[in-house]
């Protein structure tokens, strides 16, 4: 599946005039990925017993909006850097990245614009709320930086909307576009928001607890930074008044050497069993995935890559 | 007309969380401007006998697009303000403004889904191609401030991209949905197309040859700015090598006093016949604009709104 997904994105042609607004379209979408949302688009058209052609406006649709996300996010955080290759407003400006950004995000409805006609009363929809979902969980995430105190339901929320809600959408398009009923398309959809999740909490895990070599991030960024994580909000909500001064002083603290940072958290997540507390979280939305799944009534061919799918994502330890 | 438009963008809620990508979206729309390309859409519409109602989705979602499009130019060209507010990337900061840009353009689409689904796989087409041709006209003008030399040709495809093509798809849009057939809605857009490059040269030459008073900018800024117009493409074409020379050098002496920057290009201009020749290319187009317009075979109510239009267009001295 990947490899055919490249093969369609390779035969895109980005050798267009102004050589200036698309040529960083198509470097940006060169820089390979693991092309999971097209997957699961072709994969839930394919489970209705669909044809893949039919899907594959739908795919390019969902990759090129994904990857617009990111080169926008990656100027606004001033990211250096995306998969080992320097970012576009790195590599260009940030002019150029905002300019063929919106190219990107245009290309995408075109894409868009290759699915049945007949379908789009369904599928556009989907697809506009969708991306301003995405839009308002990277505020959300942005907001969270300059906040006192984040709630666990806030966070649950952001995630919601950064990562999972483009995951189900990858999947309910294809199936609407499968010949899904609308009831199986949302269940397929709630499936991608359950383990969208559960991969944002393994990704909060694996960032603290993880091994550098496997998990190819150093570990502890997000200790340094301060992010509110998963981790962060349940230690905060359940230490007493003097552990939680001990986080929220040592977070503060400009002076204090990274590496002792990191073990002090580190060590307060274990005393409070945040862990397990975590991995309780990320099996319980694992759960919901699958019962989403076992909800679909219709014809389907096999659910066997779903559930292979999310049962990669519990058992990664990378 | 205007009113009438003002009054359901007023009626639109920004007023919804995040309330950091929404409200500078609200802001951007609530701060005037002409409202022509929504009027054009509407005014296309009951050319036809359609209805206002159905049009008013197009027709939000061209001004949404419209002020997106301004929202991100001012961003790339570092503008302070815009119709005497500050512009948002200034009030608030670049990462607001990418992003409710962003957001903006999503939503235009959302507008857009707010018209009659069986002429969606007309309007979508249209609004998509256009969108991105918007895009290219942006990158060619950046592009033109750091060339050598741009031709007249390289000119006028890009005020088409950047300019006329919004107006062009605004009645195109207005015109499908308003009953009409392919070749009317077509020459309606080609009207706009016209009028369009008109209204661009007319800008060009008031810019130079303008009262300050009732153009509302100050005169002589694209000659300060050294920028690639009508007026300076031709005078380069046209002068022998001295003059050529002295254009090239004045536009480049970076100690001259601004003042005597403009009265020296602008007697060049005067002495090369520009003023007359940018006269004759605006009334080229108004003609080609009145042509399209009487090219328009279908049940029409009555063209005159449109020939007004294109002749105050053309009487503007302000």
């Amino acid at each position: 599946m990947h490899t055919y997904i490249n093969k369609q994105l390779e035969n895109l042609n980005w050798n267009k005039s102004p050589r200036e607004l698309y040529h960083p379209i198509g470097y940006a979408l060169e820089s390979g990925g693991k092309r999971i949302r097209p997957a699961l688009v072709l994969m839930a058209c394919e489970l209705f017993s669909g044809s893949k052609d039919d899907a594959m406006g739908a795919a390019l649709a969902i990759e090129v909006f994904h990857n617009f996300t990111l080169l926008h996010d990656d100027i606004m955080d001033n990211a250096e850097t995306r998969r080992n290759r320097l970012t576009v407003h790195k590599k260009w400006n940030a002019n150029t990245a905002i300019l063929s950004g919106d190219a990107m995000m245009i290309k995408s409805y075109e894409f868009l614009e290759n699915t049945p006609v007949h379908l789009w009363a369904k599928l556009f929809p989907i697809f506009t709320r969708t991306a301003l979902e995405v839009c308002e969980g990277q505020q959300y995430d942005m907001n969270f930086e300059s906040c006192e105190e984040v709630t666990l339901d806030e966070y649950f929320n952001m995630i919601r909307l950064k990562t999972a809600v483009l995951l189900g959408a990858a999947l309910q398009l294809g199936a609407i576009i499968g010949g899904a009923s609308d009831d199986d398309a949302q269940h397929l959809y709630d499936f991608g928001i359950a383990i969208g999740i559960a991969f944002q909490l393994k990704d909060d895990y694996l960032d603290t607890f993880g091994d550098e070599k496997s998990f190819g991030k150093r570990i502890g960024g997000d200790i340094v930074c301060g992010k509110k994580t998963f981790l962060l909000i349940n230690a905060l909500t359940r230490s007493k008044n003097d552990d939680r001064l001990l986080i929220q002083n040592t977070l503060a603290d400009k002076l204090m050497p990274e590496e002792q940072k990191i073990s002090t958290i580190t060590a307060i997540y274990e005393q409070l069993e945040i862990p397990s507390l975590c991995e309780k979280a990320m099996s319980d939305y694992y759960n919901r995935a699958l019962q989403s799944l076992n909800q679909i009534t219709g014809n389907t061919t096999d659910k066997q890559p779903f559930v292979a799918l999310a049962q990669q994502l519990m058992g990664r330890t990378d």
